[in-house]
Formats: C-alpha cells, structure tokens, sequence
C-alpha cells in the first residue's frame, strides 16, 4: 500500500523556502560582521543587505521609495499605524486592526467603502478571501503582504504612501519584512537605539533573513512575470468547479469581485470550518479556517461577518489557498476528499 | 609572498555563526509551516519554536520564566522599557538609552550607583569596556545581551524581573533575540495582532532564525560550562600585557573593576579610536571604537565619558573583543601591529 504525500494548500499562511531564498541565506551564513561594523567584515554584511533592499525595491516596483526592513508585516503594521488614528475596515489583518478605528463599510463581495483616504488604510488583497481593493490616490497605508508576488502590483503606482510587506508570503522566510514609504514621509521610530533603517528601526539587522527576502523577491518577481499565476488560477478555478459539482449549495465567498488567482473561500453553513480543517488534515491536506494567526481560536471568520454573513456561514468557511508547486492532481484529490467529508456532514446533518 | 588571514577581534559587534546554529537552521528551512496554523506542517513549526525556547530559558537560566522571542534585544528593550520612565545610567547601550532618565551615576571603573532598582535599568556587563555590575535584588530591567554566553549567569537568580538577550552575541544569527520575565509579570504589547507570544508580541515567528538561537544557547552553555572562557580570558590578558610594554601609557578602562573575559578597552589620549579602527582594518584586523551600533558616527564614547575620562581619553578608545577562536597568534599579531601604528602616531604627534 502506497502512502500518498501530503499536499500543502496554505499558501497564504506561508510558502516553503525557495531555492533561491535557501541558497541566499547559506551564503549569508559566511558573512560575519555586523553591519555597522566599519572594518572590513561588517561592510560585506552591510553590502548584502543594500543588495536584498534594491532586490526588494525593484520587485515591489518601490524605485526610489525607502524599503525599511522590519521583523514582518506585524512589525510594518505598528510602524504604519500605531498612534495616528487611522480608519479602516474589519477585513484587514488583525496586524491592522490592532491600530485602527474600525468604521469603514464593506459590501457583500468584501469591497471597502472609503471617504478619506488621507487618514486610512486599505489592504490590497485579502487574506482569507483573495479579494482585491482598488487603492484610492492618497491612501495613508496598504497592508500589500498578500499581493506582493502574486499579482502585478507596483507600489509607485499605488497610490498609498506606504505598504507593508513580508518575506514568508513569497517564499522567503518567517520573520522579516519592510515598511515601503515614499521617500521624504516622516515616521517616528518605534524600535530605537542604534539608529539602524536610517534611524526608522533600530536594532541589529536579521542579515540572513534580508538576503533570503531579496532572493525571494526577485525570484517571485520573475514568476510572475513568467505567468505561473496564471496556471495557479486556472488550477483554482478547477477546484471550485470541482467543489460545485459536487456541493451545488456551497458558497464561494468573493468570487463576483476581482480576487489572487490563488485563493478560495468557501462555506457549508453549519459545518465548522475548524472542523473542516481537522478532518482535512487527519486526510493528509493543509488548508485554514481564516488566517493563520487567529486559527487555533475557535470564532467565526470576522471579515465574512463583515461582507455581512450570518454566523453559520462566516463559522462555516474554509480557506484553500494554492501555490506556484500546486498540481493539477492535488487540487482534485483535495475535491475527492472534501467531498467525501462534505456527504458524511450532510448525512449526519440530515 | 603569503597573505595573512584577517583575524577578527569584535565579538563583542557580532560573533560568527557557531555550526550548531548553522545545522539547526538549515533544518528548520525544511519545515513549511506558519506556527499557528493548526494542521500537521504549522504543528511541527510551532514544535520547533517551543523547543528552541527550552534550549534558551535552559542556557540562560531562566527555566519556568517565560521566553518572549523578539527581533534582537534593541526590540526587547522597546517592549521592557518603553513608557515606564525608568532610569539608568549613560553606560547603558543607545537602545535602553533610548526609554530611560539618565541620572544613575557611574565610577571611574564604571559601576553604577543604583537607588531604586524596581524603577531602574542596569545592564548586566558594558559592551565597550567589559565591566560587570552587580544587580540588585527587585531590578526591573537587566540588559544581559553581552552577558549571555561569556560568564555563568542565570536569570532565575539575577533579581531583576526582566531581562533581554541576543542570538547574534553567541553565535547565533543576527535578527533574533528574546525578552525573558518573571511569570506573571504585566506586559504590554508593543507589535500588536495574531497573538503570537502568549499575545506578547505577535507576528509570525522567525522560525529559523528561533531554531538557530536554541541551538546556539545550547552550545554556548556547553561552552561556558567547559571552561572555554577560561582560555580567551588568558589570551586578553597577554595582549593587555603586550600593549602594556609597548605603550606603558596606555589607559585600560575599567581593568579594576570585574570585566567580561573577552574584552579590552584601552585609550591612547589623543590618537582617535576611528582613526586607529580604519588602521588596523588595513592592517587586516577588525576591531571598533565604541559600540558597533554607533561606530561610524565621528564622535567620544558616551560610556567613557559618564566613567569620567576627558574627551581626549574617550576619543581615543578601542575595543578589542576576543572569542573561542582566537589564537594567541592572533593576539601577538594584533599588538605587534597596533604598536607599529602607535609609533607612527607618537612619532607625528611628537
């Protein structure tokens, strides 16, 4: 008896290293100085993180911008956000939320209504439903972490002043991302003391995590500029066919609005998506109920709440979310197997 | 003709990435998973982050207190010490400087005089000059990062209630570090969202970078236990007594006062320590003035001055900072080579 291998459809939780990223960090590995170093040693560190900012910059079409290079989105989100009381919506990332006056409308196909964007934040791409914003010219912050690598997405063009950004969406690794602001807008440190980031974020740089974000990112920019997303969407929408045919009743959630190619949100009211993700897993997939970070908490998806669904529906949703190394096998086993568990629900439903 | 190895004499910047560290990591690249996620991949990320805070709270004496893993210890400063008015001391590293009232007194052998420890910050050795305190019972905040690794220190028995450290400082990567408290004492966190870190300090977790700080504590204690210290401290003292012969005037800072084993800091008034840093670069050696993060800013040691040495002294500072693998060759090298370039300088000032 053959063991099938398990197949990872989490991407938006987090992607596996990229070759790139792992051949970048172990030679980073031999760099030993700190790069404030002014010997010899700590310029070799400092000249490997410049690279991975211009490897960044360019990727996110960020040319000229300045690319502060943080511990993550998290991080980014506290540096964009904390103490200047900005507006914005229960769709965004719990990272936003944190910091913000919850107060901007969204529609059934989880569209933002914005008034002033001056003094708010809109995030590009949504985690749990892939759907996409249309950023209004001078948006004060955009949470891009979902978008960056897998649609075209040029922060120049954006029209937001700043972005956060992180390594580990892209295939790089956990634990390092950037603020991109345009050059010239003030921003008070939160993080001081060495006045490392151009006095924006102090502390050490994670030198091997920077390089590995620049190859990523430079990599992922090449993918998609190559159309992997492109088959990425097409193996997408294969499995919502799939999951149709077999759950005519199944809701997908966004699906009439401009969403990733790679993301699909869909719910069995009454059927715990927590649950679903166990059994799933138990039958060797990994997907999500929500985001990454409030899985494990057994609520209903507060950004369905939001796009106005009702409890069972919101706590009936599951996330499946695919990747550049996603087959076409995969996809219809995760459908073969989710059906099973959705006819067994149903019969003790019934 | 043979070129001569650089030999690198600023651990006290930043240490080479220990093996151990190096394994640990290059493990953990394989492990796709977000730590929260729920299903087998996040399970085995969230199992690898738990046991390298064993491998920290076990080397660092801390076991039963809780391990809040940070981006580095300037990060873990800004989460101890932000909006609590504490006071310190100017011997203080900028990025506890940063929170603090500066008005704790220090001794010419840098110690400094503590009032009300329950409101104050004290570092547990100076990176410039090596000098340890003693901490009172009831501190509120102990900066341990160059500490950790280089003398048998436990923070179960240290009296302060919280404490931060760092990866990078005993050959761990750079970009990764922990504040460590007392169970059950209040914490407000700073990096808001997922609830990461008992809700600490959220983000996604830098998995790789957490494998290889574990991994580096682990081996670091093994280290100290086995007496490796011992040796480098033999070896700081020949080059202190090499720089003596040559240059009787040399001031050592702090010699009289208990010191970290790896570190020198002496001064030749009116030869500035930047000028003798680039020298000695070119020479092939790689040493600092002051503390990595504020080397390349042209100005005295802050730590000096507070210890009241005059702005010649303070300006005319190095540190010379050795580790497990420096050699006694390494050391002779480096005197004979300071001496040469000290000869000139007396030549030209004469």
């Amino acid at each position: 008896m053959s063991v099938k291998p398990r197949v990872y459809l989490d991407y938006n939780a987090t992607v596996p290293l990229r070759r790139e990223a792992r051949e970048a960090m172990i030679a980073a590995m031999d760099l030993a100085g700190n790069p404030s170093s002014v010997h010899a040693e700590g310029r070799a560190a400092k000249g490997l993180i410049e690279r991975a900012r211009g490897q960044v910059a360019a990727a996110f079409g960020a040319e000229g911008a300045d690319v502060i290079f943080t511990s993550g989105s998290t991080e980014a989100a506290a540096l964009a956000c904390a103490g200047r009381g900005l507006h914005g919506a229960a769709v965004e990332h719990d990272a936003i939320r944190a910091w913000i006056t919850e107060d901007l409308a969204v529609d059934r196909d989880g569209r933002v209504q914005m008034s002033d964007p001056g003094r708010s934040v809109l995030q590009a791409a949504n985690s749990e439903t892939g759907v996409l914003q249309r950023l209004p010219e001078g948006l004060a912050v955009t949470d891009a972490t979902q978008a960056f690598g897998k649609i075209p997405f040029a922060f120049n063009w954006c029209g937001a002043e700043m972005a956060m950004i992180s390594a580990h969406k892209l295939g790089g690794p956990k634990g390092v991302g950037a603020l991109v602001i345009r050059r010239g807008t003030d921003l008070a440190a939160q993080i001081r003391g060495g006045g490392q980031e151009m006095g924006r974020r102090s502390g050490t740089e994670n030198t091997i995590g920077i390089a590995g974000f620049g190859a990523a990112a430079e990599a992922a920019a090449r993918d998609l500029a190559d159309g992997v997303w492109t088959g990425v969407e097409k193996l997408r929408n294969i499995l919502e066919s799939s999951i149709a045919d077999m759950a005519p009743a199944t809701i997908f959630v966004g699906k009439s609005a401009a969403r990733l190619p790679n993301t699909s949100c869909f719910a069995t009211p009454g059927w715990k998506g927590e649950t679903q993700v166990m059994q799933m897993d138990l039958a060797g997939f990994a997907i999500s109920a929500g985001s990454a970070c409030s899985s494990g908490k057994a609520k209903a998806s507060e950004a369905l709440t939001a796009m106005g669904y009702d409890a069972a529906t919101a706590g009936g949703a599951i996330r499946v979310s695919l990747g550049p190394a996603t087959t076409e096998e995969d996809v219809l086993r995760f459908a073969e197997a989710w059906g099973e568990k959705q006819k067994k629900h149903r019969a003790r439903a019934a």
